[in-house]
């Protein structure tokens, strides 16, 4: 057994001040030091079986005391969250309770639990690996319809199952070049072998890929999507942003944890987030004020995936110019704001035919017209329709670069393949590449540091 | 069956950010809908056993969504805190997942329990009492050893022990009383009872009386007892102030929901919270602002149930004088303070001598020298142990009013004996009385109002 698993721990799994208070206990003595602490708890209590129960205090006198009367639940290893066994106490939600109970948890014998241990050993028992372990943390994290949803599918083995398809061809890839050695006099047979391991590498590399991509939409989603808006002032900028985000402040400032700057300015359209950056705005006043509001603009932008561009009237064309160039890898929609105004602007506006992902939308911000409409606009120009619900999204920059390394890999094999390298240093670079994938669900020994670093941001309790 | 307990009512029962979030369901919907959401979970699953489950979101597409995988636990009537079926849901800690699921149990037939609305349900189908039930909320507020007690006595049934006992006494004394009546003729058997009737009355009014003291000590308990502090500027109030509270302020900050002006200067003794009021001082130095001093700490004493005076040097016997006069019939500590300094007081004061509740005390607030021994001093003048562990403390003003109310009567009785009264006269007094005491444990019909007013100020969940 792993030696850190020897000794019992505990933790308060709830947030203060709420009705109920939840304490958890795991490992070896949870169940003998349940029994002395619980009145209705014996050693022949059934596993999983909610039991009304006082928790008595023996205080320093020796007398006893009733901190509470509480639900407690035995979970026998290994059909527990821990794999080990694990004892929950559902209390009254006093803070006073509650750290009495721990304090008596620890007198018996338990010590406290430190962030994300709880999940920490679900792993080392083998309960889960390690990416659904990081999608724990993400669950809990999770705000919206987005993040939960990516969360959950790699809580289900999202993750885990696509690597294990992969593996699969990635073995078969390396048992077709063993085959090849064994017969390596045969010259055309060898000619053959080569044809279709090109296609399996290809096949795996684009696989390999897609995932590798995914991660730019898997960040967005998570962080929330970025959009510049960008626009000279009297534009309209702050009563557009005030209508698409009314409902959405006090949503957002509902939520615990998230400061101040990244409350600002979010917002939620499909239960996805975006994230808007205002620009200094093209083209002010005076030529030095302008290099810098130019240059605040374009940073603003470059951060961007969607750039929304405000007009309230026909735009210079040097102005055109300037988005067109700074925008030409971005999403671009360009808003004509106060059309109760009645000032008449051509769609599309002549210089920009040739940006390639550019869209028109007329509204009037202050009367609340077509926001509904930008709205829709924003979530289409985020481009997330490109992966269907089944496809795996890679969220973790953890996972991330074990798929870049690879892909690199992979990319070493199909370029040896183009030289006519043998087949031993292929076999070589596909089991880098097992190894990387590997790291991802922490099939193979995975180094404390690497663990460490996994579960330090986890909550305690978890 | 009560027309308000017809439907299914649910809540988020834990505070958000943990990483556990509890969510409750009761009433006669909850198991069907836990049926329909959680897939693991059947009309046959046994009564209290935690199951995992997925819980299922059919989305407005028709479409099923993992919402979680949860620990659900079926609670059947009558054997739930409500006495009502009940569902628990154990989920992770997401604000996401808690909200969509308390959502989903709406959309399925439950809807939002109001404050307090589980143990009104519980007292309604008869699980506890009025008194437990208050009881309940007091314990979930509970910060430290003593409200704690006080609670959880309460809890355990311990104002209703002593109520069915009262009870006991009352009815003895009626059926003596109706004895009376049916033997009215013959006058020298009346006389006999009388004797006997007195003795109980006169029992039954001092336990009255004793309960109806105690809520001084309840309150001071529940709110923190109050201490004044008297003295000079400079003999170094605050720094006593500071370093009598310098543990407790991390641990009072702690404490969710305190405001910040009783967080400012209250400190826990041996359970014990203590809340310090700080005086004008007496005798400042022009004569219209030394009036206005003095009344203000005036004032203080008069809120307060210990004072504490702290000197530096021989008080003058003026200032002796207000202070004897002040606080004669309060605990009175005499601080000298800055002992370092070598200045020669003498204890006790003389014109103090008639104070009938003085201790004096020599401490060095700076050095930290006989802090923990003014603390113990502290302590001892908040005459806690009048009050032994099994007595009954009422901490209740509404129990408070009912036991005023009851002993009134009892006195009507008592003062009826003397003046020879007829028993039915007084045996109408002792219904009265019973119901008083009724009121308490809401044994009879209790108005609507009434239910309303205690169970507004619990929180949503319980």
């Amino acid at each position: 057994m792993n030696p850190s698993l020897t000794n019992t721990i505990c933790a308060i799994a709830t947030a203060p001040g709420g009705a109920i208070g939840v304490v958890r206990m795991s490992g070896p003595e949870a169940i003998p030091i349940a029994c002395r602490i619980c009145k209705n708890i014996k050693a022949t209590t059934p596993s999983r079986k909610a039991i009304l129960s006082p928790i008595l205090s023996s205080d320093t006198e020796g007398g006893e005391q009733y901190l509470d009367e509480a639900v407690v639940t035995l979970f026998r290893a290994p059909h527990s969250y821990t794999g080990e066994d694990c004892v929950e106490f559902s209390c009254h939600g006093s803070s006073y309770i509650l750290n009495k109970l721990l304090e008596l948890l620890i007198r018996e014998g338990a010590r406290m639990a430190r962030p994300g241990e709880y999940t920490q050993r679900a792993f080392l028992n083998g309960k889960m690996d390690l990416s659904q372990a990081e999608a724990v943390a993400d669950l809990i994290e999770s705000r919206n319809k987005a993040t939960h949803q990516l969360a959950i599918s790699q809580l289900r083995g999202g993750i885990s199952n696509e690597l294990s398809r992969l593996r699969e061809q990635l073995l078969h890839l390396t048992s077709l070049l063993e085959l090849e050695l064994d017969f390596s006099d045969h010259e055309d047979l060898e000619f053959a072998d080569r044809g279709e391991l090109l296609i399996l590498a290809k096949n795996i590399d684009s696989h390999l890929n897609k995932l590798v991509r995914s991660f730019e939409t898997g960040r967005a989603l998570k962080q929330g999507i970025p959009v510049a808006i960008a626009g000279k002032t009297n534009v309209g900028k702050s009563t557009l942003l005030n209508h698409l985000l009314k409902d959405e402040r006090a949503i957002v400032s509902d939520v615990h944890g998230t400061t101040r700057d990244t409350i600002e300015d979010v917002m939620e359209i499909h239960g996805v987030q975006f994230r808007f950056i205002d620009t200094a705005g093209f083209r002010q006043t005076t030529d030095a004020v302008e290099q810098i509001g130019i240059q605040r603009s374009l940073d603003a932008i470059e951060k961007a995936r969607i750039v929304l561009w405000i007009i309230d009237q026909e735009p210079a064309s040097e102005d055109i110019k300037e988005i067109l160039q700074a925008t030409k890898d971005k999403r671009l929609i360009i808003i004509q704001n106060k059309i109760d105004k009645n000032i008449d602007i051509r769609f599309p506006l002549p210089d920009l035919r040739e940006h390639p992902r550019c869209t028109y939308i007329k509204i009037a911000a202050k009367h609340d017209r077509h926001i509904d409409q930008l709205e829709e606009a924003i979530y289409e120009a985020a481009d997330l329709n490109t992966f269907s619900e089944q496809d795996i999204v890679v969220t973790n920059v953890r996972h991330y670069e074990a798929f870049i390394k690879a892909e690199e890999c992979i990319q070493r094999v199909l370029k040896g393949m183009d030289e006519r390298l043998s087949g031993d240093l292929l076999a070589e670079e596909l089991r880098m590449t097992l190894n990387y994938l590997g790291e991802i669900t922490g099939g193979a020994i995975t180094p404390d540091e690497v663990l460490g670093n996994i579960f330090k941001n986890f909550c305690v309790g978890k």
